[in-house]
Formats: C-alpha cells, sequence, structure tokens
C-alpha cells in the first residue's frame, strides 16, 4: 500500500496527491438516482454489481437506493462485503474447488448467498458442502446465451437445472443469462437485436423448464450497456448493472439508442504532468499501474488537445497538440478506458464535491481474487 | 485484500487457491546469481529496479549478492523499501510537486537517495527542499537517448547538468541514460544498434561536461533486454535491470542474441479451470485482475495446445486444440505477458520449491503509486 494516502478529507482538490482515484459524488449520486428511478419505474430489480467498485461504502448505498443486493465476482469479494454488512451477495461466476465452496458456505451462516454452475461437477462440490454445513443455497444455473464464455448451452440447461432441483440443500434459484458481450457493441441496433437473441433463448429455457415441472423464479443478467433491452424483453426480472455508477471511456463510445439513459463520466483518475521534454510530448505520472490499458488508453478529460498515446509501468506519454495549454506540474483529469480493472488498482476512491475532499472511502474488496 | 491467503508455508503446490502469483524459488535463484556473476566479471554495478517486484525480500536478496542498492519509479515505492531496511534507492523519475518533495527528503534523513530531473523547475522544487532541511541529494540529469519518454535532449543536458552543479546541497550525480524502448525490440542486432548509438550520446554528453569542467562520476540505465550492450559499450557503469528476476512472456518473445544469459521464467500464475462449457473452450478463474495484457495474454506454461485468447475481469478464455488433455478442476500455469503491472495486482508472492510453498513474501510496496 501507499505508506500516505493520497488525501484526506476536507482537502481542496488541488492538493490531492498524484496519481489519485477520484470520484465525482454529483455525479455518481445522478447517476445512482437515474438507475434506481428508472428499474423502479419498471418493476425490475437491481442487484448492482459490485465487481466494478470493490466498495462497500458505494454497496451501501446502491442498496439504500432500491438495490436487492449485489453480485460479486469471487468468493474472498463476497466475503469482504459481508463482513461489512451485505446482506444479499449472488457469485456470478463458477467454483470448482472444495476450498471455495467451505468459504462460501461459511458466507451462507449469516447472508443470503448465491452462486452459478454450468457443470455437474460444481454441483456435487456445492453439494458436498452443503450436506456437511446443513446449509441450503441459491444455485442459479447460467446459460450461454450469446457472450461464449461460461455457461452451458440453452439446450443442455434443462439437464442441469433438474440435477440442482434433485442436490438439496441446494435450491434451484433461476437462471443467469448474462451477455457481456453484448454490453460494448457500438451500435445500438446491434444491442438490441443481442439482447433480444439472448431473451428469446432465456424464454425458451424457461418454458423446457416449465414443460418439467420446474419453476424459475429468476432470470437474472443484464449490464450497464444493454439493460433497458433486458428491462423491455418481458423476460428478465433483475439487473445486475455495475459500471452505470462511474462510466469510462470505452462505455462512451457505444453510439447511444433513441431510449438510452445519459449515465455520467464520475470516475477520473488525477495526474501531473511530471516532464515535458519537447513541445509535442508531455508526460504524466501516471501509467500501467493507475489505469488498465485492456480497452486502450484512457482519455484526457476536457482536453481533445491532448492523446494519450502510450503507457509505461508509471509514465503516461501525452501527445500535446498546442503546448501554450499545458505546463510542468499541471494536473490533468483521466477517464479510465474500463472502469472495473482500473478500480482495482487503487486502495482509496477520493471522494470529490465543490472541489473539496468530501469523503475517502476504502476499495475495501480490492486485490479478493480467490 | 483479499480475507484469506491464497497459501501457507508448509502447503502442497496442489492445495493453494487460485489464482494466485507464484514464483518458482529454483529458478528466481538462478537468475540472481547468472546476473550478479555476469556484472561482477565485467566489474558493473547492479542497482536493481525494484517496480518489477515492489518486495523487500527480494531487495534484500538482490543486495546480499552485490546490487549497490534499488531504483523505484515512485516515492511512496521508495518510501516502502527504506522502511523495510534498504538503504541506497535512486527514484528513476521526475517530481515536480512540493509535496513529493517533501516525502523525498524525509528519507533521505536515514538512506541514501537518488532523484532525476529533465527541467529545471525540478531542480528548484528540489533544492527549495533540500534548503529547509538542510539536506543534500544526489541528482541526476536524465537524457533522452532513444526511448522518447521523458530526458532532456543530449544538446540540453550541459546545460541542465549545470544548473544541477549551481543548485547545491543538492549533487550533480551523473546521467541517467535508459532506453527502455530497446528492450523489446525482438531482433538482437536492432537491441545492439539502438544501444550502440545511446551509448554514443551518452559519451557525448559525458565529455560534453567534462569539456566544461563537470565531472560525471555516475551514467546509469539498462535493462534486462539489453545490459549487456551498455556493460560492454565502455560507457554505461550501472545497470537497472528489474525484469532479470522473473522474465514474461513478452521478454520470452525476444529473439536471442549469440552472447544473451538465459534468464528462466520464475513468475506464473496459478489458475483453475472453473468451467469448461464446450470441448474447445475452457475457462479459467484468472482475468484482468489477475494479469495485465498491456504486452498481451499471458500464455500457458508447458501448453502450447492451450491459448488463452479472452479476458475478462474474472475470466481467462481458453482455446482448447485437444480437449482430452484438460479438465474442469484442473490447475494450469500461465506466464505473465509483463511481468511489472502483473506483480501489481497481487498482495503476495507464493514461493515455491519441490512443490512445497517455502515461504509468503509481501508485496510491500503494491499500489504504492505516489
Amino acid at each position: 500500500m501507499t505508506p500516505w494516502p493520497a488525501a484526506k478529507v476536507g482537502d481542496a482538490a488541488t492538493a490531492i496527491d498524484t496519481p489519485a482515484l477520484i470520484l465525482d459524488l454529483d455525479a455518481f449520486e445522478r447517476n445512482i438516482a437515474l438507475m434506481a428511478n428508472t428499474l423502479k419505474a419498471k418493476g425490475i430489480r437491481l442487484r448492482a454489481h459490485a465487481k466494478s467498485h470493490k466498495c462497500p461504502e458505494i454497496a451501501k448505498i446502491q442498496i439504500a437506493h432500491g438495490a436487492v443486493g449485489i453480485c460479486c465476482q469471487k468468493v474472498s469479494e463476497a466475503a469482504v462485503f459481508v463482513a461489512a454488512g451485505i446482506q444479499d451477495v449472488l457469485v456470478t461466476n463458477q467454483i470448482i474447488s472444495p476450498l471455495k465452496a467451505k468459504k462460501l458456505f461459511a458466507l451462507a451462516r449469516t447472508a443470503t448467498i448465491g452462486i452459478l454452475v454450468d457443470a455437474p461437477q460444481q454441483v456435487e462440490v456445492l453439494r458436498a458442502e452443503a450436506l456437511l454445513t446443513g446449509c441450503a443455497m441459491d444455485v442459479y444455473v447460467e446459460v450461454n446465451v450469446g457472450s461464449n464464455r461460461c455457461g452451458v448451452s440453452p439446450q443442455d440447461a434443462v439437464t442441469l437445472s433438474n440435477l440442482v432441483t434433485q442436490s438439496a440443500p441446494l435450491r434451484f434459484a433461476g437462471l443467469h443469462c448474462y451477455h457481456g458481450a453484448a454490453q460494448h457493441l457500438r451500435n445500438p441496433a446491434e444491442r438490441k437485436t443481442a439482447i433480444e437473441q439472448a431473451s428469446k433463448l432465456a424464454n425458451e429455457v424457461r418454458n423446457a423448464l416449465q414443460a418439467q415441472g420446474i419453476f424459475c423464479q429468476r432470470i437474472s443478467g443484464a449490464g450497464t450497456g444493454t439493460f433497458l433491452h433486458e428491462c423491455d424483453s418481458g423476460i428478465f426480472d433483475e439487473v445486475q448493472a455495475g459500471s452505470y455508477i462511474f462510466m469510462d471511456r470505452d462505455y462512451g463510445e457505444n453510439e447511444a439508442g433513441p431510449n438510452d439513459l445519459r449515465f455520467e463520466n464520475a470516475l477520473f483518475i488525477q495526474t501531473s504532468v511530471m516532464s515535458f521534454p519537447q513541445s509535442n510530448r508531455a508526460v504524466v505520472d501516471a501509467g500501467l499501474k493507475a489505469f488498465s490499458v485492456d480497452s486502450g488508453m484512457p482519455a484526457v478529460w476536457q482536453r481533445p488537445d491532448l492523446q494519450l498515446t502510450k503507457a509505461s509501468d508509471e509514465h503516461g506519454v501525452i501527445e500535446v497538440s498546442n503546448p501554450e495549454r499545458i505546463h510542468l506540474g499541471d494536473y490533468l483529469t483521466l477517464i479510465p478506458g474500463h472502469c472495473d480493472p482500473t478500480v482495482n488498482l487503487y486502495d482509496e476512491l477520493v471522494c470529490i464535491r465543490n472541489n473539496r475532499v468530501e469523503a475517502i472511502w476504502p476499495i475495501s474488496a480490492r486485490g479478493a481474487l480467490l
């Protein structure tokens, strides 16, 4: 960890040590309200994805605004949130090791915990631990509805769901039909088509289950890029969006559809120009350890004249088109290419309002990989 | 942080929770010895770059094997190592804020600290703090010898060096001539040519300084990909290599020159197949939060039949060409694409010998961005 914090409550924004991860509280709160009000009006549950923020303070705000609980991607991530008082966590991932099953069921003693499966062996591992601990657990069958990552084929979903229903004390809770790849299709019509197809597949599985007398209580999925389509499908009843609270450069490049909501950039990296060796090249103190580049380089906020073109471990190289407008020591504000893995690089969120540090929120599940 | 460790000392390697960052101690120790012996024979100093490992235990081993000290990339990183007892740290970077200067000079009370400059304003900030604290400090002028990142042009290096010599209690310590871009040129002849050119520029600056009566005690630079050329130049007298202890997939793709040393892969990510939904696709529990992808995807160690083709936050998608050779629950071992930002994702190194966990080393400077 950094041996001193980037800022403390009450500091002026101009006194923040750099690089630092910044949350614009006004924009963040508007994003929280926009999502909460939209889903409330539609009668759809929000189970906010906490992998985006890894921050119990934010999870609590999401729940205070109506979220039924959170999603986590890892058992250890869930453990951090349960320890912080979050009562309902769905781990939207598979586990196969008895050790992880033991850790997961330990959480189920005090919280409502759910987990995904896409293979009979995972059901067996979970069932063994459930029997050992005498503890029930919600199990969702993940269906591959287009992302081609995890998930059984729609054809195999009934067999696996059947197995779960026969594996008490596990409880078959429903289907997990998340189409991650659709979130970042640039064209709004393509996103709509992808989710129409995903919804059709999810509905076919639900009907096939019903034909076998298996009640599917919940179809959960959807992310920030497409959730309105899942809402409008009449099939999904739970949305797992996470990025809407922050947004990032990559989401900003999605072409907006006619009805898409306007979530705002609320997550930034504050950085300093530490070197300006040539009139067309400045170097900031944020590099590969201050932002992830899996979705491309960060953009420089409100500075189309500056392009971050290259990053090494602790340097970001900025192409300067107007050298009069940038100086050694200047603060620059970056919009991360991808918010989730960028947040995971920091221990704290420096929360800003009216150019003052209003709060410091620990990113408590940072590095919770297990 | 992860609420439980991936492993504890004495565990079998097969009991490690995944994903985990693994150090093969035998390979690591051979790398340490190979570098130490090579540089000793050549009479060149090693100032090992600690940004690669961020781990005081490793820095102490490097120093025990003859390194004169370490490099760090950030003031806060240096602070972690000084607190752990490292006595000689060169921060191979510029700083421009008085706050960082204050933190840096605080370290100089108990340790030998150096810093780079490439602009007069940086010299001013350092000098102001030096005068305030009555503390001297080694200052190196960074020269751009080909990487086009930071660094003054060779033509401007004399003027800036002159300024440093006139800025007591700062001490002009020498030139920093690091050619990062040359490390990853695939062709050995191209690497050689790049460093010959860098050495020529460094030598021209030294001669120009000498002509003005400025003694240049040290020319420091060089990384794992090229250091033999810097050693052979007769110009460089200090090597800043870091990655040699670990190696990574990207370095492995450098075509070896006739005399290049064979450092071994010692750093791995242990991961598990958590989903195997199709005969040609398996999914492991390591994704963008378990390895960096700035230098491309990790390779699967000793498994040319498996290609990690896609990564999301906590998933790595493996293209399988021989489905009989992989099973749900299997451990797979990944070679990170780029070691430095991958290490920065973990709190601990799980150190393995003879398939047992021999030690757990904290990555104490993980996240030390300031």
